[in-house]
């Protein structure tokens, strides 16, 4: 058997962190540094941003041992490094340059790790490749702490945040219960516009507390009215309430409660944060409950990078969809990303399939108004049984005295072109 | 032999959560639930308040299967509840009530499971005990995220809450390093007057990550000119600073940064938080570096609730306080607390010991001045000497569907005297 003409892969990073992002990487770089068609695994810095800058790493260098392999999984937040560059619709001059990159380092495979501004960028380099006849495929791997992304059934680096959002809510409801007080506990969820995350609130539930009692999701318009009166009325039952509120919660006209008049960010998105606060605020003005407590929580970025409560399943997950990227592409297959099928709850089984990527890129998918209950304060049976698979299983992370160990990348060790070919 | 006069035991809890919290009444529980000397283990609610309702229940028929005691050993925060009741140095009345309700339902021993606020409880109690010629003993069990105790070592809950601390502070600075711009986060950290939790950010390092690159501790007067000096320099160096604060820094005049103007605590503590955006927003002001982006954090009250991520090493030694605790008061000792003495580092070997509660009884144990660098920006290599025994070991918690389980007593069940007779 004639041996196959070797290229290089490349894989890059970007959006916001996980702490599932490097599984999905480790199960790429494992795949093409086992691949006779791949000569190297090469990495782009702070994915297409330091592409353009030829900010480009010999990854089959990096990585001897077959610990590396091993800790990346459990390292949290792109070990590659994130932008938030999002490449232009149109632009011979951009695209050129890419090409020019690409041909350069003798890249066949490119593959890019993230959400849906980053399925764009894949998507539109895909049709550009294509078009302009070069022999190159681009693949999306999914990643999104917000599991927001289209045709796949759930996202990389979810079911993670999701059982530490689910494990931290149930923990704090204890905390907050010792004194002899009525109190009011509001705990802030990353998810601008889809709820999934605040949603796996709910599943504290599951470890015998009564919390949440109620959840607040951005796919229900937020009425204060409505919220003090059910306040009011659970505090009359019980003397704990643990509310689970969404950062992206809006009245009718859209309007953030937590928008803080900052300015936006690098993709166009409000910045937002602090909606805690604000309904804290809410409820010390208009709850007039003798000696009540409240106290505001925001998960900040641990709910992202907290790799010490990552769900075994969601990084099995998210290794796979790396490995699958690697051997589509090396197949041929170009335009697409990895997308993960449920074929049944329990036993949970899941079967891995391949989406187009203009399907996913620039959309968001929600919370179904079925999986809301009717009050719009809570989720249904249905959402649970979704969740439940996902935040399975004991991470097994190396830990020394206790603590965790990362893997880390030499990000300053960048590679000529000849030195890869 | 003749069968021993049979008593019944008390144990309440007080002071401040922890997630090691239960793994020392469970220690006490089933010593007491094994000695000859005890009929019944009791349980007063919500500590010395609820004890003096008569809101006392009784534990040795809440816990009938086994698997309660390891489900109680891993369940964080008071599971009988906590108070901030303080009882006077003087009162007659107070006294008088305390002892009738212990006659009333033959208690021989009484323990109570708290901070430094508390075993002045148990101290007061225990003297009034012995001139009244009671026949009552009455140990303390030390618990503290602080780690602030007099006599001890170090403070049972200390352990897990600085591994939760070490492992978020590594992976927080993981997740902030990802983007191509300089960043500086500031991470908010428990201790009002002592700055052991804080500087067991240190550990953080030990992972192989650079942060925290400031450390600041209470022990050390503040000076807002010398933090943006040292921002200045090391952004200088280096893009990502993270920075972790106690909660509790002040100015060489003794100002709280954090001073929020609120209302003092039921001990007339102030009520701090808010330091590190007080932080961020100096830095905003004072150090001019393009697209610096700033983050705030506080862990809230995570950190101390944390069983997820507690330590095993922690979670064995409260549970032998609490075990020693029913062990010494059967033999006939009262007006202690259970201490640990460490005997070696490597390997880390501790004996358990006994203190006068008089000797720890509102007193603070702060961070040697000697365990703080000339700049009073880090902690020396002592502190992590000392350190690192105390955040050993993996969590052992049952998890069901990847998720904790709690055990919960009946708090409502109270029993008459007659019940336990």
């Amino acid at each position: 058997m004639a041996k196959a003409k070797q290229r290089n892969m490349l894989i890059a990073q970007s959006g916001g962190p996980s702490s599932a992002i490097n599984a999905s990487i480790t199960g790429a770089i494992a795949r093409g540094m086992a691949s006779t068609k791949i000569r190297n695994v090469l990495g782009a810095v702070n994915g297409m941003q330091g592409f353009l800058d030829r900010q480009i790493i010999n990854i089959s260098d990096q990585m001897k041992r077959s610990e590396d392999f091993d800790l990346l999984i459990h390292t949290p937040a792109h070990a590659l490094g994130s932008s938030r560059y999002k490449i232009p619709k149109e632009g011979k001059e951009i695209y050129g340059k890419i090409t020019e990159i690409l041909k350069d380092y003798d890249i066949g495979y490119f593959f890019y790790n993230g959400g849906n501004d980053s399925m764009d960028t894949v998507n539109k380099l895909a049709d550009f490749l294509k078009e302009a006849g070069e022999d190159i495929v681009a693949v999306g791997i999914p990643k999104t702490i917000d599991n927001d992304l289209e045709l796949t059934d759930h996202c990389p680096g979810f079911g993670s945040a999701a059982r530490y959002v689910a494990t931290s809510v149930a923990e704090l409801y204890l905390d907050t219960i010792v004194y002899p007080i009525p109190a009011v506990t509001i705990v802030e969820i990353m998810g601008r516009n889809a709820g999934w995350l605040t949603a796996a609130a709910a599943l504290a539930r599951d470890t015998g507390v009564p919390a949440p009692h109620l959840i607040y999701l951005p796919e229900v318009d937020f009425d204060e009215k409505a919220f003090v009166m059910e306040v009011r009325r659970l505090l009359e039952k019980e003397s704990k309430i643990l509310i689970a509120v969404s950062e992206g919660i809006h009245d009718a006209d859209g309007n953030y409660l937590a928008d803080t008049g900052a300015a936006e960010d690098m993709f166009g998105h409000k910045t937002l944060g602090g909606v805690a606060t604000v309904l804290e605020e809410i409820i010390k003005k208009q709850v007039d409950v003798p000696k009540l407590k409240t106290r505001a929580i925001q998960f900040s970025t641990l709910q992202r990078a907290a790799a010490h409560c990552a769900s075994t399943v969601d990084l099995e997950e998210s290794y796979q969809c790396g490995y699958r990227a690697v051997e589509a592409a090396v197949n041929g297959k170009t335009d697409i990303m990895i997308t993960i099928a449920r074929i049944s709850d329990v036993p949970y089984v899941v079967r891995y399939d391949e989406g187009k990527l203009e399907l996913v890129a620039n959309k968001e998918k929600k919370v179904p108004a079925a999986w809301i209950t009717k009050a719009g304060t809570d989720v249904s049976e249905e959402m649970l049984t979704y969740l439940r698979p996902l935040v399975t299983g004991e991470t097994t992370e190396l830990l020394t005295g206790g603590l965790p160990r990362f893997f880390r990348f030499d990000l300053e060790k960048t590679v000529m072109p000849w030195e890869v070919k």
